[in-house]
């Protein structure tokens, strides 16, 4: 690796693949972590491989220490899957963090999107969560997407479209197909409910099985559901704990009374 | 469209419409969303028509979610009027943000007069409102302008001015004109007295009203007198739940005391 | 004036004054406005004349309204003196505002000294106020300079040094300082005591009397007298009225009481 | 000296010195001052001497006052120190100030490592602070590093390890790690903990005793211990205060009761 310094936005390959049209898939942190859940999943799922990597002076000056004591810096990651049967070549984005300012979100998902027109990619999936304060035990998929066409394909599919203006996507979800769109690639968001408050694999779940259904790939939940038991467990515990505190409570306050 | 990376100003041109000294007139997003609500008036009244939209890295990574599912990103847009009659050319800017930093507030005033100043742009309105921090019935339109000439003019037009020193515009109605003016643009500002706390189409209607007057424009201002109600039944609602509540809690305070 | 873009720093010269190593005096905004006050005062008094305007994409977007109605964008000034008998000629820069981030603080204290640089500058004196959160009857000067020498001499004009390390002079008044060190300008900070929560003329009229004595110029306070008066009927009236207040509520406690 | 601009990464040569592969070690204003402190007091036993100074526009518009009322602007320094026997060449990076955006942060660490680079460091260490936010008697030395070899050979020194994920370094000890591993150098960061509530020369010492151990070379820790000792009669005397308070407290509000 020759030496370089790193911009908003700097590239290295580690690989060069040979894609066809490959279909971009995005999910990076966000609200309830869903996007990133999701995609690292289906990286992991159909044993995509990294191909390169991007760093930014937008992100977090900061490294990460691994569980081994070694460092890393914090990055974004491209992964790229070879389809099988009818399904598309695939690009995966994924990363530790979004741009940092309203600049570098713009910069990095150029950059991006410079990547991915080199390799043909007429298509964009953008996956996140859809906060609503409130804690969901069915989350649904909230869409959004670049064409009349693609609203009407995605609600053969269950996902929810909310009708009243205003609504919006904020970050590198909604940037991409923005600026895609101006580039003439197609794209659609897919959100999944979540309170916003905690990680959200019960979320993401919902959200790949919509987005492996519409690209035609068959896999495993099964570490998605282990992930979304673990979360349930968690604030299960929380949830009785706090119920013993207010017991307590209470029979106190009877002890002042009686 | 061709490929492009969105910088803190990019110009997409959808038509360079034929114009003469076209007048310029800015109504974007601010206090009371007065300046926006006038501009969008104007342009559905006299039916201008989009001639260009202006991108920016300073506006926020977001796309907006339009009723049918479909989104779009954030962006400015400019529209073109030819003159009938005595009524010279228009150039109308609108928008769904301002820039976040200052830095981005005057490149895209900057860039905004650059393309104004190619169809030969000689005068600027720009139209905001007056916070006061109080309802206001009878909201009054307060002016500021690049020249004397242009004042004196402005009170015979019934606009105010306000003798004390000190008082500043900020953002793109106040930029517009300052940087216009280092161009030998000459500029007025139009401002509309305001509470601040809500959307406010009363407001929005004087400061057209006075605009379309210098302009020459007849227009019907039936649709922002069907919004001013619409705001008015709502705030009157709010109002009237908030003395309901109030009594309610007044009766209950009797109570303990009888 | 021809056709330009605002950036971090744009000089506008309305003339090339012929200056022999002039004086390099700064008084921008700051606490107690003291250094803008005192240069104000000396611009005033010795008809020192504009020949240059910066305007920066760092200053606030606004226009200030004048008292006519007539607006003018924000911007520092830079005045020149042509020295009579053994005073050394000046150049004087004031201003609205300081850059809002520091990169641009940076940028506009360069951009100063590329300009005097031409003119052959070799002495700044930079002037401000040092906030003691306590209100001064009689504000000493505090200093600070590039050189051992000038503390020397600075100590005969009766400045004050405090000691102790650490003590930090930021903006404007330290930046043109510590830059035009680098350049071989020697350099002097003038601070007038002041509790920070006014506009303080009466700590303007200590700096400046210093200011003066050092460059050999005779000036009439008369104006700074003024307006510290002014500021001292304010002051005790708001005082008074919270003596009354205070003593109001104590009546009415022993109204309480007894 | 000749004129130039300062910009997000200037520096300036005093020396141009003759190294062989010089480890680079960094100790900036941190957590508990650490790294400083150790940095500061390696370069005073070694008597390593300044060959650079590194200005920045990303620095605060700040001068520092010394006590003998000279001033200077902030900035970083470049000390080296010619190896002695067994032990490498060093070069030392100290200073003010880190970067106060995120883009300073990664351009004046690529700065550090363009100059070190020429000079053919292939290795770094990095001192800090480690916040645990409690007072800590015996403070650890943690340790992140850039391989597997180098944490192995950490831990032989008493360096411990945080095994959990999701641990981050943030500022120039992580950056310049992250930065110079994507540049083939290899690095170890050192953080002593430390409450983080006070400069913690105490911790200081632990991180340098490691430092000098591993490169063989052997300082007086004396002046560290005396600046120990000095906070610990500090933080003695506010804790006795606060106890004698209390007491005092206790004892008037006996006095009610009584």
């Amino acid at each position: 690796m020759e030496k370089f310094r790193i911009k908003e936005a700097t590239v290295i390959y580690l690989e060069k693949p040979d894609l066809k049209e490959p279909i971009l898939i995005e999910g990076l942190p966000g609200v309830g972590n869903v996007g990133k859940l999701a995609a690292e999943h289906l990286i992991d799922e159909i044993k995509a491989k990294k191909f390169a990597e991007i760093y930014s002076s937008d992100f977090p000056p900061q490294v990460f220490v691994n569980p081994d004591g070694t460092i890393r810096l914090v990055k974004n990651e491209l992964y790229y899957w070879k389809g099988e049967g009818k399904a598309k070549d695939l690009i995966i984005l994924t990363g530790d963090y979004q741009g940092l300012s309203s600049k570098g979100q713009y910069l990095l998902a150029e950059a991006v999107l410079d990547i991915v027109e080199q390799f043909g990619t007429k298509m964009i999936f953008t996956l996140g969560g859809y906060g609503t304060g409130l804690e969901i035990e069915k989350p649904r998929v909230i869409g959004a997407a670049t064409d009349k066409e693609l609203v009407e394909e995605l609600k053969k599919h269950g996902v929810i479209f909310k009708g009243e203006e205003g609504g919006g996507i904020i970050g590198a979800s909604g940037l991409l197909l923005g600026l895609g769109k101006l580039r003439n690639m197609k794209g659609i968001c897919l959100m999944g409910e979540t309170s916003g408050y905690i990680v959200d694999p019960n979320s993401a779940r919902e959200v790949i099985k919509v987005l492996t259904e519409m690209l035609g790939i068959k896999i495993s939940f099964e570490k998605l559901d282990e992930k979304a038991e673990e979360v349930k467990r968690i604030t299960d515990r929380i949830r009785s704990l706090e119920k013993a505190l207010v017991e307590k409570e209470k029979k106190e306050d009877l002890r002042y009374i009686g």
